[in-house]
């Protein structure tokens, strides 16, 4: 039972994914005392998987697991295999480390679509939950993107057999994907692209409190977002329940615009 | 006894008000083992705690009270349960999970001052600690707020028997209360504050580092501080202490001008 | 072993020093299982350790030798106990409390160049690992030193003996040494350095991630950086091996042009 239960409303099914960037594995099982109801995802972000014991790599799955979270390495971890055309290894050591999710991306490289397709395919043939990512890591390649080039690719990607798809946001959220060098959403262009996908399989990374105060209150407290930092969980849960001065008194109980 | 005990100097007594915004428990024991000795109060951060086990927030308030440390929910749960008339339940369970104080604030609703009154009085009635607060969140709102507006407010709050007022600033300590968009403390209007209300009475949140040197500097070691994050105890602490170089060798041992 | 081991290349002996600001001791004992293997120093930052249980300074030095993992007191300490004229005992305590270094600098106050090299001299008579640190704490200070006195003073120290020169870059990495105001490098005074003194002897300074990527990209991956902050580690240790979006086919095997 929560303290102060009587207060309680405003649920919400939104997923909301944490970046785990290499965090210590009893600390793990310690915080997920508080905020384990409330994730959904946890990416090991980019290659941080490939310089950590796999001992400790599964001991953080497991305890992750504790909690029906399902934990997946960053794309970056994949491009990499891929690259060296190991896919078929990587897969395998997801595998055997227990990662129930792989992301693919082309974040740091160039795939080509049939490739990314058959990427997808393989994955799920595998057992594997697939989050694919859209968006480039260097600005000055991001930028080059359109946003019909991303809600095609979006589309692309959930047709291929994707669950859900990630907007890309990196961990600072500014100058990437959606977000203008300030981090403020480039409303019009989220517009389009709410117009045009399934906004409920995709997700947005918001790695900024205002990002993720700018789409609880566009879309509903179910908004799905991603690259949560572990210690702004439990604020997450709270803007999303109106229980934050940013959303007190702004959110009505089912309360999604996004279907 | 502390490392380096031969350096020791430059004690103080001001107040140290922590942010805890979802510390997992066991962290918040060892960590304490660091700092408890410079932690006055810890707010559990706006609605958090409604959001956590009712058994690990008791956990976590125990593990502070060894510490002799008082620990209160943040002033938006205050409103939110105000707000459906859940005034008594509140305090109730404030009682149960043995909170030692309360903030009482109006930073995300409005509470006519007669009203305003009633609660810090039935909140002192029950027990508790209580700290006001002065500000509204939303800097659009904040900013209708004059120096006078709030030198009044916290000369009512302690006329009604609140024991200490805490000027908002928020988590970033910016355009809000004192400070500038950049997050510099408007001087002029502090000073102003200074000369009307008695400043031992008054915490100042100042999360950044170059607002607590500010402070320090301009009060002396013994303001009294809030919204420190739980990283920046430590530091806190060297700076109320001339150890860090932002205030090394300008700290004079009982160098306390707030009175 | 490590997840991954079959991607496993881009090996470096680049030097890695955290800043320990006051970490729990359990908790660094956890963490250590994640990071310990890419961690050379670790800095109990300014007068940190001054506040902090001796027991507890003297269990976190313990948890970092398992590792092989050298630690030291920060600059200031060193100046604040000099400024008293208790150095001697400052070097005594530092040998109790069983650190491996000590640093020697001059961030907050001013100290003769014939003292300076005593100052180091006898630090390396007790024994230590002894690092300096060029630089003002003050950015007003700071800025009055040219490249051309940094230069002089590195060589110099390392003359006198000392074992590493660190440069001066605060928690923040803005307005001070070799960062603008922004915190971007200037770029024609860090090659004049290059060109004038043996950069497998300096370590630099880099809190920020864009400046880590800065240095492994000009440098190479086996660039020595300092003032890592504990959750940066894994992440740093990635970007030297090209397994995030940063440094991603940018990194060549032994790709060492600092010499």
């Amino acid at each position: 039972m929560k303290a102060f239960e009587f207060l309680r409303e405003n649920n919400h099914d939104g997923l909301t994914v944490v970046l785990d960037k290499g965090l210590p594995p009893k600390f793990v099982e310690d915080y997920l005392k508080v905020c384990g109801d409330y994730i959904d995802f946890v990416k090991f972000g980019w290659g941080t998987s490939a310089v950590i014991d796999r001992d400790v790599v599964k001991e953080k799955i497991n305890y992750y697991k504790d909690w029906d979270i399902k934990v997946y390495p960053g794309g970056t971890l994949f491009e990499y295999a891929y690259a060296k055309d190991k896919f078929e290894e990587f897969l395998n050591e997801c595998h055997n480390l227990k990662f129930d999710a792989v992301e693919i991306s082309d974040g740091s490289s160039d795939i080509p679509l049939e490739d990314r397709k058959k990427a997808i395919e393989k994955a799920k043939d595998f057992g594997f939950t697939v989050l694919t990512e859209v968006g480039k890591k260097m600005p000055e390649k991001d930028k080059k993107l359109t946003i019909c080039d991303r809600i095609n690719l979006i589309n692309f990607d959930l047709n291929s057999g994707a669950d859900y798809v990630i907007i890309e946001g990196r961990e600072s959220g500014k100058g990437i994907g959606l977000y203008d060098g300030e981090g403020k959403v480039k409303e019009s262009e989220l517009e389009e692209l709410a117009r045009r996908v399934n906004v409920k399989k995709v997700i947005f990374e918001a790695p900024q409190k205002s990002q993720q105060v700018f789409f609880i209150l566009k879309f509903g407290n179910s908004v799905n977002l991603a690259n949560i930092a572990f210690d702004d969980v439990i604020s997450l849960e709270t803007l999303r329940r109106g229980l934050r001065g940013d959303t007190f008194n702004k959110i009505s109980p089912i309360s999604n615009n996004t279907q």
